[in-house]
């Protein structure tokens, strides 16, 4: 019973070993990311289209939720960019300007990411999240840096531009209004963007984010700036966010699902990737299931406190970790500090300025164009570069989901495609070995006329049987000298009832030119299979080898014993003594 | 320049070699189809929904289109019950009960069939056929001869029935209109069935469906069953087919779409086939881009000729064939005999009962349901059996085109889903080999405590790189004995840069853990990427070897070098002696 309760709380475990030690740490790092969540979270919120404070309600109850339930014992959870921007993208063009039904819808999408990421842990849907493979991820990713980072470009310039997924429309809105741009606003933003850009480079101990709040929120207090002309954050309720039931109608949320579905691969896929690299520094296990379950609960009691998607973010749970987070418990006083900040230190942030909050969110996304991983797939895989640039390009043109959803799809085409045109091997023996290889990649590899070793890298199955047919059909058996074929069957990972029928084709051909089959290397799934479908019966167990080598010493006894039997010698290229045939079946 | 010219018209090279010996064959051959032909086409059009002249004009110039373009030299080109269906499931719905508007809508889907097949031929898209599993193609099969059986209830029972795709409302329909059955009908066609399987299990050599023809034409001309109230074939267009450009709208033609994919795909899936299985047996190859062109200009020849859609088809190949068809030419005279049919013959069509073509169909159909595929797949792969069943299942209750549709989809959705669950195995040493195994299968196979050998069954790709993450990650790296880590990569077919991130990931746990990394049995187009990748040059090339046995060997020698270097001796599992590492790179 406990042990259940442990296994559905992790939190209960972890304090049942706590000590003095653990909470020193806990503290230490639950206070720093506390501080840093502040500007970072307003700073969010605006990414979001939601006003800043919405950005402190998401960094309360959610960090709450899933310090009982979650298994990641460094992650900080919270609002993140990419999040922040899928929610703009799904909410946006169906509030139609009305901010009270913005925010609104954006509280009926954290309940259904909450519901359906603890009903995909629940169900063990975790393993969805492979599918996004790293070039597709990166390529949204940096594609979506730069939608966001053009999102605030308003807020940089002091001018009204109507929210946009698109580049080249927020850019041409800007262009319209050139003359309107608001210097002071500007000037203001680029010295923050310069700041933080010096701080980072000049300690990761310092929280860059909150020295430009606390300096540009004091100069414009000091000198006036908001009657000048800056916009600034404003009054802002104090207190905490109140308990309010998401009303929604069943169209509002059958035109969320698409982007709550998105919002909870993409969070989860953030938030699993992060926890992963502390959970295995830190040496303990973690459950992707269980993370959703984590997840889930974190969002969904979220979403009857007015927060909006959070998930797990990379920054904060590198300084989470570095600060030396142990246990949940960090992220509990992580919580505490959003909640006595929202509870006393709301007056202080009205003479905050946006242009400020906007130089903030630039400079965390300029990090995520994933330049690097460009420039790796040039060199390494240019098949993946192409899936990158077609997902980047996607996601700026098509729509911020539009843009995943066709990269994925791609990805998975590209897949099979891949695996029905597999790549296939003559192979002859390297010298002084008894190991067989691609006869194109190692020339020096000894053949023989008589025994012909062919290899298919692939798992057999309908798609790529006719390769495998061609294989054998390619062999010209009208060759005099050929007395046997041997299939290294060691690649084929798997095979199915269609690659069945082809091997009893192909057996039948080799039987028709009285010539011997020999299969090596069958793995137990594959000899199953086979076995069941009558093809091991039909070939006779003294056709099986483990090994390619053992298989081609059997087919040369075979063959000379033939020939000895019936006199007519064909010897013709025993150029090299073998060993005898191993025992093996 | 003449080479060009034959690889593009076949036949031009089969007459440069053309002797006596195979006019003889062809001639006996192309008789024997062409006879067989006439009842089979009328019978064939009734399926499509179609007057059965239809069916002889689908037999004229489509044969002579074939004869010049196609690569086949056995296969024999006609209407097939299949396609039939086909064209019946695509025009039906859209021909309103116009059989006027229904004729020129098919000889518009002959065109469409045509130009795609052309078109996918030269841009060699034939790969596409190799996408219909086994399973789904059987299932699809079976439940298209039921539906084929099915539709020619009403011509047995002598009733009206309307058109339908779907079996229940066939027989609801029946049912409904069970006191209108006309007996003498149904004992006609009744016979008929009887006589075919007679004939079929005494002499293959015998052309049950003229025979039965014969005959029941006979019967009704004698006995004037006519009068009695049997459906007559009745007066019969006697002459060749007039050339017609089928006249179509665009609205038509996107309406058709679908069914011209589907009949192009089927249809060719049939021929090709059927074209391999003759093309071993008579020694030549076959190329399936240039049976899509053969087959391509079949159809499109055939469109202004009042044809309707064809492809080569399984039963009168293997006549054409066992009657010793050498070359083209045979079809070439099989197409004659329909001519002087159609010339001469016609209005001997005239008491010819629409019953005996409807058993004809009958019994042809019969043996297209395949029983012995789901008895094989029960005991082979139960998975592929699901597939079938689904198959059979989506065409009987969904339609045609969707049954299919649902097959290809889901039997592609199971491929990617198999290949990102992929099986692995921890191995160990066969006794007296160098062969390494999966302990579960060979529970005797030697285990060591300072080596540990891992082995994943798949190509390594974003979709199952955690599965490979997790074979790591769950080898105890405590473990005190633990010195080295072996991973044959021998079945990793392909590896994608999501992979190659993960090898580094997987290098950097093994030194966190003082644990030495090697690769077993890299292939070239593997080793490629990841030598570019840069995971080759962090591992070593002294962590490379071409067989398993070679690492552990080797991961063995470093562990003793380095214990007996640094004295701290912890060689406790060194149970069995081993030979000095190969040489091996």
């Amino acid at each position: 019973m406990l042990a259940r309760l442990r296994d559905a709380l992790p939190l209960l475990d972890q304090l049942t070993q706590y000590s003095a030690d653990h909470l020193k740490s806990d503290l230490s790092a639950g206070l720093t990311v506390g501080v840093m969540l502040i500007p970072q979270g307003m700073a969010y919120a605006l990414i979001a289209g939601l006003p800043p404070i919405y950005g402190l309600y998401a960094s309360l109850i959610p960090l709450l939720g899933y310090a009982i339930f979650g298994t990641s014992r460094q992650l900080a959870v919270g609002p993140v960019a990419i999040v922040s921007l899928l929610v703009a993208a799904s909410v946006a063009p169906m509030a139609e300007g009305d901010p009270n039904r913005y925010i609104m819808l954006a509280l009926t999408l954290t309940l259904m990411v909450g519901v359906l990421q603890l009903a995909m842990g629940l169900l063990r849907f975790g393993f969805l999240v492979n599918f996004l493979s790293h070039p597709v991820l990166s390529g949204f990713t940096s594609a979506a840096a730069l939608v966001i980072g053009f999102s605030q470009l308003k807020h940089l310039l002091g001018v009204d531009i109507e929210r946009s997924n698109y580049i080249h429309e927020i850019l041409w809105a800007a262009a319209q209004q050139w003359e309107a741009i608001h210097l002071p606003t500007v000037m203001l933003g680029v010295v923050g963007i310069i700041i933080l850009l010096m701080l980072k480079r000049w300690s990761k101990a310092i929280p860059g984010a909150l020295v430009v709040v606390v300096l540009g929120t004091g100069a414009i207090w000091l000198f006036g700036g908001n009657q000048a002309g800056v916009s600034i954050v404003g009054e802002v309720p104090g207190g905490l966010p109140r308990f309010v039931i998401p009303a929604f109608s069943w169209a509002d949320v059958q035109a969320l699902i698409p982007g709550a579905l998105t919002i909870s691969l993409i969070g989860f896929m953030e938030s699993i990737a992060v926890a992963k690299v502390y959970a295995r520094r830190n040496g303990y296990s973690l459950d992707a299931n269980k993370e959703l379950v984590g997840l889930g609960v974190a969002n969904m009691a979220g979403a009857f406190f007015q927060s909006y998607p959070t998930t797990g973010g990379f920054s904060r749970t590198a300084v989470n970790a570095d600060a030396g987070a142990k246990t949940n418990v960090a992220g509990i006083i992580s919580a505490v500090v959003i909640a006595l900040t929202l509870l006393f230190l709301t007056p202080l942030f009205y003479y905050m300025p946006n242009a400020i909050l906007a130089s903030i969110v630039m400079v965390a996304v300029a990090g995520l164009v994933d330049w690097e991983e460009a420039m790796y797939l040039w060199r390494v895989d240019r098949r993946d570069l192409a899936l990158m640039a077609l997902t980047f390009v996607a996601t700026l043109t098509l729509g911020i989901e539009e843009g995943i959803l066709a990269g994925v799809i791609v990805s998975l085409v590209a897949i099979i495609y891949q695996s029905a045109t597999p790549h296939t091997a003559i192979m002859g023996r390297l010298p002084d070995s008894t190991t067989y290889r691609n006869l194109k990649r190692s020339p020096n590899a000894i053949t023989r006329a008589d025994v012909m070793i062919v290899r298919m890298d692939a798992a057999l199955y309908f798609a790529n049987v006719s390769t495998f047919k061609d294989l054998v059909s390619e062999i010209d058996m009208n060759n005099d000298a050929l007395r046997a074929i041997v299939i290294d069957m060691y690649p084929v990972n798997r095979v199915d009832s269609t690659a069945a029928h082809a091997l009893h084709e192909i057996i039948a051909v080799c039987h028709e030119n009285g010539i011997d089959l020999y299969l090596a290397g069958l793995k137990g799934p594959v000899h199953d299979v086979l076995s069941r479908a009558g093809v091991i019966h039909e070939l006779g167990p003294q056709h099986l080898f483990h090994e390619v080598h053992a298989a081609v010493q059997a087919a040369e006894a075979a063959h000379r014993s033939d020939a000895s039997g019936n006199g007519t010698a064909s010897d013709t290229e025993r150029s090299e003594t073998e060993r005898p045939a191993e025992v093996s079946s």
